[in-house]
């Protein structure tokens, strides 16, 4: 695929996920929001809620992409370690957010505003925040790395904000064919194809669902006019071999 | 909590997670059979369908981890490079696996058994299959790394033949309680709790659904009764603070 200028990784900081007990969600909906802006998502972890385990992934993946996104342990509870860690990562003090500390006095009724509340308050001082008009409770970023919670409907509101922060390449377009077939039917075909388009990207994914054995192609590119051509290459083939398209779009 | 000796890392190979298209739940139907033979998974990394990426992450997790599983790219198109991969990063011969040929040509009819479908009995010629009862194709493993398909279903059909295959520990116990609260409210209290329990991992989640706002408790150990003294304890400041639970399991 023609590459993004701009890469960035994600990592998801809950026990609850490395458990099994909760199916991770926010990988797929950021990683659909960074494409639209131009962002490639090159890598996720999804990693313990350790102090150092947090601190070494967040230093190692701020200096291979552009962009590191985390998700999860920013709430008031003992297992959210997510904002003195990153204090930690960065060597800056950690201590009450005074922006943050005034929204959340704001946003709660007088006497509301609890001990357990104002630890969301704390974070790296010298932070900026991301704001929250789900709950109140802001994100934050320090230089490339942006630390957003786990709850996603909550995460999915605040990235809006976000927008006029980061710098991002053309949108990331693709489309997808769902064909009446096996993979091996179509591998040789389909390889010939994507040899001969190095700027698609072309994946190639059985399914089944609804009593149907299928495939789906997904052809990905910030080019549209080449996602097309290579359709049109894929479409050849499919109808010298009498392959049945199930949806295409 | 109790560390179990046996650790393991996931790493899901694939663009179609990647992009946000595909959302992941092979982690945590992997992890919850996993933590149920007491291994416990300490990392998971999505990557993409590439070959110095899957061999560098690969070497990097095998040494630091008891075992560890990837799943997708075992199929017959392009982009099913983890056989090769693999076959690399151990420095070992790919080409066809005389078993894993045999299985193949016996499961489809005569005829069928195309140079596409022959492309799934690659593998490092050494390597040990892992059966699988629903397609017929076979995983792999060499040493501590386990090649799992990327398709839920068949990847769950397979993990039965495991079993016997896997060293773990103690079976990873779990309750949950689930709470009419909100995580501020109970913050401190549960964090004192954890404090006098330290191999039992309690884990705070807040939810939002069907109308209702809540947090869940999770507490997991290799050992039951210490799961429910500490139950008893944060029953005890339920009663105090008049907090509902709303289901306990």
């Amino acid at each position: 695929m023609k590459k993004s200028k701009f890469t960035s990784s994600i990592i998801i900081i809950g026990n609850e996920v490395l458990s099994g007990r909760t199916k991770d969600i926010n990988t797929s909906a950021l990683a659909l929001w960074l494409n639209s802006i131009g962002i490639i998502v090159k890598e996720v972890r999804t990693i313990p809620d350790e102090e150092l385990k947090i601190i070494e992934t967040v230093n190692e993946c701020r200096k291979k992409f552009n962009y590191v996104f985390t998700t999860g342990g920013i709430g008031p509870t003992h297992d959210d370690i997510t904002a003195i860690s990153i204090s930690k990562a960065f060597k800056l003090d950690y201590d009450f957010h005074k922006e943050a500390f005034s929204i959340l006095e704001k946003y709660y009724k007088p006497g509301e505003f609890t001990e357990g509340r104002q630890k969301m308050a704390k974070m790296p001082t010298t932070a900026n925040l991301i704001l929250n008009p789900a709950s109140g409770a802001p994100g934050f970023y320090v230089e490339n790395v942006f630390c957003l919670p786990g709850v996603p409907s909550i995460l999915q509101s605040m990235l809006g904000g976000l927008k006029n922060v980061l710098v991002g390449g053309e949108p990331i377009k693709s489309k997808t064919l769902n064909l009446l077939t096996v993979e091996s039917e179509i591998a040789k075909s389909l390889s010939i194809v994507q040899s001969q388009n190095d700027d698609v990207e072309i994946g190639s994914y059985p399914f089944f669902k609804a009593g149907k054995i299928g495939v789906s192609i997904v052809l990905r590119s910030t080019d549209e006019k080449k996602i097309n051509r290579c359709k049109e290459q894929i479409n050849n083939f499919l109808k010298e071999k009498k392959i049945k398209i199930l949806k295409d779009n």
